[in-house]
């Protein structure tokens, strides 16, 4: 059903921006279209990355997901670092960040939490995140920060290049650990191995192609997306800030909410908690340091400098979730609570 | 035995201090004369209000409880509202804070662990109250803090009117989740349910009769006694901040802090963590918030802003403490740590 | 082997360190010969501690280690607090809990990790650690920091002398819980008992005459150790903070890094983390707060006030540390976290 929707709201949204685009509508119109558009190809982006993994075998497929699963935002970013928009880019990962790690778990968690009395998910799992959510943020982000108060431009840059290639480096790593050489290792004992039997939805060339064209039409309308964002500003009151934390993270990752809390639904906490938490992950420890290298290859490079409001929503949010999720079990108040997090941090940006 | 004591603090108190108001005695005599009567008529309103709890049953009784625990606190920080003292009302919530969490829970873990080797406490509660001091500190207090550096003073108090409704909702839903959803879902099995066929100490009606009286009492005192701060400041060299981060703090806790290391004493070690952490996340969740909102029928209105130097006291305690207490364990050490971290805020507090 | 080497290079340090500094060598040279020696003459400080401590049983032995586990950077901070170089030594202290943390942890987790899938440690210890760590960095070393913004420098004085005799206070009350009253109570299960029956290396008097005679070569060394860090730092283009934090951390821990190494290697980790952490507490809550009030006889006294970068880096180094030692369990990845996060710093205060 769903697929259904997102079919049809690509094959309107496709055209209509671009003829909205050629005929220059209104940005107000055109922010939308493209913003639902987005949605409707990244759920298509999503579902071939998803074939291709199963084809690939749990290794490469596992590298699939964790390297093309945020490439929405990876692509959005882009064009953003190129119209020069460095603070909408860290202020849409900051967002993406917060948007997982408070929205997407805590519905996940509530919704889910109200169905069943308490929900257990992979506490092994939890751990690790929680060691990588700490490395990543509380590290890797607040260090440049507090390092570069007493720095030039050019050793902050130097830092966030250290630093990126650093996060990159542990997230590969990450990922040999999980798919290699802990493996099943912290299995636990309820967790069905039924899963890997899984059928691709397309065949692999199939996949590719979808890929491919979606990725292409993503890119074509973020370059467009990305020059609304003043004109939309203005028009609403909400300050770049506002739109990048809370409105573009909410249209790059709309898949991912959506399919994490129908696994929270059926009881698969697992695979809800590995969407919420790993998609934040893989925007912290891959996007971001990515973009930060390519952004060298720009007119204006992006060091990874945070505003103040932006770094300490997401150290908060992470300390509470690591403290939340840390004994493996959720219930309907806990999600609650992330909720809650998330309303406080958007009337904040909403204000600033 | 202690109620015999108060009894007569009472009745000496209550008369002394409406004698010494009107007759104008020193400010210092009188600032000794009304905390020492507020304490003992808090210990009334404690034994009022646990009655009424009792009679009511464990659903209305909880809410009683987490609604009228800190009643003391509220109406002396009304009082000091209306006389523009916002400075030491969030000094002597702050206060409360910092008490409740390292000073009651460091006395009861203390004490309790001299004559217990290992003390053990229901570890899912534990969890539970971690999530909300994280909820309410990290997230509530922290973010107004870092967003007000930019924002001017309509747009902090929006923030802070938002972030104390938030507050006040989550609280509720702390209380229909513990008291409705998930009444002993959560139940360690060596926990009795003996304590369910409590006698109330006193019938509804004399209860309630007491509650009144003792809560006029408490309203009539705290409004003078707030105007001896200022006076007791200057002969002391104590900083208001001072008087109310310690002084205010240990006068409206006194009653639950001798309550809460008699329960560590009979190895209840349950009931003490409740009452010092409950208490403090009444303070943080409830009388605070509610306070913020009082404020705007004042002239001046209080914000959700603490000092850096209150903030950063609450947030490092609030750490500590998830860390110390979230194994569901305490021994006399860690009851030594929580109060070498309160001497050391103590004198940080006398200080400045 | 190891021990044959150490052997050699204190025969060769020793007296080349004398007649270099008599025939004013080149600083550069003087810094390397001094470092190497003193690294080896630590390495006999170290077996002669442990000789002495298997001599005069648990308690006292215990006690021993406790004190004189980290003699060389207390000798090498005493002569750099002389030549008033405060900085130097705050740095070198930082360093040498980042070292300890994440260094000397992340090279055992990592090296152990890759030889042994899962390694397991008491996890009561690490909790009991973790309390520490929290109460040491983040509220004793974070308050004076925050406080001192709005205090003069008297009263920023006595608050570090205060948190001084507050941290020792704790750091004995640590021995004496961990030693006396709770010896063996938080024992796990597969913890062999045969390591009481240790052999002491050396006599008693042999150890004592050793301890004293490297004692003695170490703060020789040490006196003019510190006066090469000027000219070694303009020539590398050091900054003075780099050289504290990284140089003279490594060189004040070098031993302990190897046995900790080894020690992981063979599994043993409840010893690697007692070396890794419990070094780090030691410096923490013994060797820094001694330093404090030991500069209060010198020119210039020390206190307790880090930079923000220092400060920042240890804070969120504990924080890393708690969540990742909580669980009592260790693989390569989690070492490699803690090494990741090590280089991060390393950057950061290299181009400081």
């Amino acid at each position: 059903m769903t697929n259904k929707i997102f079919m049809l709201m690509t094959f309107i949204g496709v055209p209509l921006s671009i003829i909205g685009t050629l005929m220059h509508w209104s940005y107000i119109v055109l922010f939308i279209v493209y913003c639902l558009t987005i949605i409707a190809l990244a759920s298509y982006m999503g579902r071939a990355t998803e074939s291709l993994a199963i084809v690939a075998g749990p290794r490469i497929g596992g590298l699939l997901n964790a390297t093309f699963g945020n490439a929405v935002e990876l692509i959005i970013s882009i064009f953003a670092l190129k119209a020069g928009l460095v603070g909408v880019v860290l202020a849409s990962l900051t967002g993406s960040v917060l948007g997982n790690l408070l929205l997407v778990a805590g519905l996940s968690f509530f919704i889910g939490g109200i169905k069943f009395k308490r929900q257990q998910f992979n506490v092994y799992d939890a751990r690790h995140n929680s060691g990588l959510l700490m490395f990543a943020v509380i590290i890797a982000f607040v260090i440049p920060e507090v390092f570069a108060m007493n720095m030039n431009e050019t050793k902050t840059l130097s830092l966030s290049i250290g630093i990126s290639v650093i996060l990159i480096l542990l997230y590969l790593a990450a990922l040999f650990f999980k798919l290699v050489t802990h493996r099943g290792v912290y299995q636990s004992n309820n967790e069905s191995v039924v899963h890997e039997e899984e059928e691709p939805e397309w065949s692999k060339g199939k996949a590719i192609a979808i890929l491919a064209i979606a990725t292409v039409a993503v890119g074509y309308i973020s370059e467009h997306l990305v020059h609304t964002f003043e004109y939309v500003g203005e028009t609403f009151g909400w300050s770049e800030l506002f739109i990048g934390v809370i409105i573009v993270a909410i249209v790059g990752n709309a898949a991912e909410h959506a399919s994490a809390i129908v696994m929270a639904f059926k009881n698969k906490m697992d695979i809800a908690v590995e969407i919420a938490i790993g998609s934040t992950l893989q925007v912290a420890m891959f996007v971001l340091p990515v973009l930060v290298l390519i952004s060298l290859f720009f007119d204006s490079s992006m060091p990874l400098l945070f505003s103040w409001q932006e770094l300490i929503a997401m150290v908060s949010s992470v300390l509470l979730m690591v403290v939340i999720s840390n004994d493996g079990e959720s219930n309907w108040f806990e999600g609650l609570t992330l909720l809650a997090a998330y309303v406080i941090m958007g009337i904040g940006f909403y204000l600033l």
